[in-house]
């Protein structure tokens, strides 16, 4: 029965088919046929005998990293500027790199760089924004898609509030969201568009219309930001005293919707969370971001509790590391902080180590539409993990060896990833 | 002029002689004479021209890197068990690997691995636990020596509340640390015998008092916890009725002095706080430690402003790393959420990353005798650290660029470590 595209890898296998809990089989085998994951055994079928097989030994197998919410351009200002809040951020560093990428030349360098570092570190699903610039989306998307990622990419949207070097007219943004998403047809297997209205102070509301009027005409999903910062939502109030919560700026036209990604949303109330859940829109937690940046820290077991999507994301450069070990290490930390300073209240429970697993494998994986942990089906994403130069220790379980990886956060224990059934590393 | 023993590095020269200032000369020359700097020069002086020159090129040279408290044999279980709270950790995880280092083998093993990491950190001056075990508080203090770190290493003292397996009684727990001391007499030139009480939960009054006299007799500083939980600290209320605050419980055994240092300090008020600055205390800052334990973030802001001795620590394995790169991230992001959740008010100001650099390196080098900064004097301790291996970028500020490698914490960037004047790596 066993066939060319049979594919048998030995380990020790850790995933989260479920919010808290680990499910873990210590050599054992995972077993993907065409790509797709055909199931877990602790013995190896008789029918797949024959078939290749990938023995890690002792290292643990996971699903990779997805990464729900980053700026592609800010890799080149990655962990530079926190000593600064989110706006004055944005205008001294953020923007004036940005503006770089009207160079094709140097988008394809940074690219390039991006998707081999993303792959380094065992991310394999990504929610992307690029710059304005629609040349430079597609050398991405393109980078990405050469690299092995699989994901989405948006060309960013923006006519006001923004320096001159890196503002469009209403008029050539949506020309030119057009003429991109018309470009990215078929061209892409593994990298979709995701329309991106950078957030609302930067778009006119005929922008914004323009923008929902596109996502319906081609079905296209979108991703913005949603609730970071005080000053900011301030802001927002005063662009549009016509909504009560920053939410409606986008639900007003036709953004908030079925599969729409707000990074953030670190100050959203009852209110806005309830808006979160009744739309299906998902929420990108991006905590070392909001820690870096002081916006606070997102009331991550609350909108557990309630029943939101919420799954991890590095914000690069909000976030100073692509790493999404180091985003579900800062995402159990900054959680703590805020159930300390609750006076640990028991709605703000901290993330447990198996939670944040969660969030950075998981809870992503649904976005792109395969199951929780390794769902018998889905196309496999995997990560190897080797422990092998920790210190010395006694036995531990897989739980304890997973926890251990991600506190060190080295990318060097990464030995292998396999993105949509293939091998990349 | 030039003699056999003077070096002359060169390279972007970065260090901090005030809180806060960064001191900086591209493309400079550090000259070393007998392994102590001789000065920092943007033109090599002429009596210099013909000493061993090594050129690194674009990297930038930094003070290495001070932990003024961690606990050695926590190394085997680095990132391991922080879903539990303090006490419970150390009933789980803690005592019971603590006590395998009764197994001198073990402990030989364990330590040369650790000496090498720290190495590899960029860690060259060291405040340690070991165990209670007198021969691995040797082995531990050997090791260190023959990897190059200096510094002061602590037999811990514990005769009660803790597990048979590491328990002493008082008399064994004296009469083993006076022969320890005796033992390390003239036998390591950079390693030094520091006492160490556990904490006061795990130490009898008639321990104290003993260990009150040896510090006298032998005219040895001290090393302990303070005021890290609220449990703990409840504890010590219990155990301690006759002290109005924790700090007594060491003040009335003569254990409270000049160059006493006491790890976290995050629940220290006004009141200790000044008990801290009038003895000439120091403040061991463990923030990663203080989050992953959720015992909360130390004012440090308030402990600076009040003139208190402070200098980072990584506490593992309270924190997660030997890291002092990440050591200093985490103390950035503690205060900054402490500072946000004080509702920004300005005596709880976040760290700055020239402040945290500043706790990483100088604040510590001067618990050791040396000036903060590179002094003209002081033995070379350095650090050399590339970044040839980041992103592109525009041309950044040696300041920049020190930001970017904390953010990094990429043990690859550290291409040379100096301790003592002598090349480690």
């Amino acid at each position: 029965m066993t066939n060319a595209a049979t594919h048998v890898y030995r380990g020790t296998i850790v995933h989260a088919p479920h919010l808290g809990a680990l499910e873990c089989a210590e050599h054992a085998y995972l077993v993907t046929e065409g790509g797709r994951i055909a199931g877990i055994f602790e013995e190896l079928p008789g029918k797949y005998q024959n078939a290749a097989l990938e023995d890690f030994g002792d290292s643990l197998i996971i699903p990779s990293f997805t990464d729900l919410h980053l700026h592609a351009p800010q890799y080149i200002m990655m962990g530079m500027g926190f000593d600064l809040p989110l706006l004055d951020w944005l205008n001294t560093y953020t923007f004036k790199e940005e503006a770089r990428f009207a160079d094709a030349d140097f988008a394809r360098t940074v690219y390039e760089a991006l998707a081999a570092e993303l792959v380094r570190r065992g991310t394999t699903r990504v929610c992307m924004f690029s710059t304005l610039h629609r040349k430079a989306t597609l050398i991405l998307m393109d980078a990405l898609e050469r690299a092995g990622i699989t994901g989405y990419v948006g060309k960013v949207n923006m006519d006001r509030n923004s320096p001159d070097c890196l503002r469009e007219t209403c008029e050539e943004s949506l020309a030119e969201t057009r003429r991109w998403i018309e470009e990215c047809a078929g061209r892409f297997p593994h990298i979709k568009p995701i329309l991106t209205p950078r957030f609302t102070p930067s778009c006119t509301d005929a922008l914004m219309e323009g923008l929902g009027a596109l996502a319906a005409e081609y079905d296209l999903p979108v991703q913005s930001h949603l609730s970071e910062n005080d000053a900011e939502i301030e802001w927002v109030r005063e662009l549009h005293p016509d909504c009560a919560q920053y939410w409606e700026t986008y639900a007003k036209f036709g953004l908030w919707k079925q599969g729409t990604i707000m990074a953030h949303c670190v100050h959203s109330d009852t209110r806005e969370r309830a808006a979160i859940r009744t739309a299906g829109v998902w929420v990108a937690h991006s905590p070392d971001s909001n820690t870096n940046l002081y916006s606070g820290v997102a009331p991550v077991r609350k909108m557990l509790n309630e029943g939101l999507h919420v799954a991890l994301a590095s914000d690069v450069a909000g976030g100073a590391k692509l790493s999404m070990l180091h985003a579900a290490g800062e995402a159990i930390r900054a959680s703590k902080l805020r159930y300390y300073y609750s006076g640990k209240r028991q709605d703000e429970a901290y993330l447990t180590v198996p939670e944040a697993f969660y969030l950075a494998t998981s809870a992503g994986q649904q976005y792109f539409g395969a199951g929780p942990g390794f769902r018998a089906g889905d196309m496999l994403h995997a990560v190897v993990l080797s422990d092998a130069a920790f210190p010395p220790s006694r036995r531990l379980t897989p739980a304890e060896r997973l926890e251990r990886l991600i506190y060190a956060d080295d990318p060097d224990t990464i030995r292998a990833v396999i993105s949509e059934g293939r091998r990349l590393r």
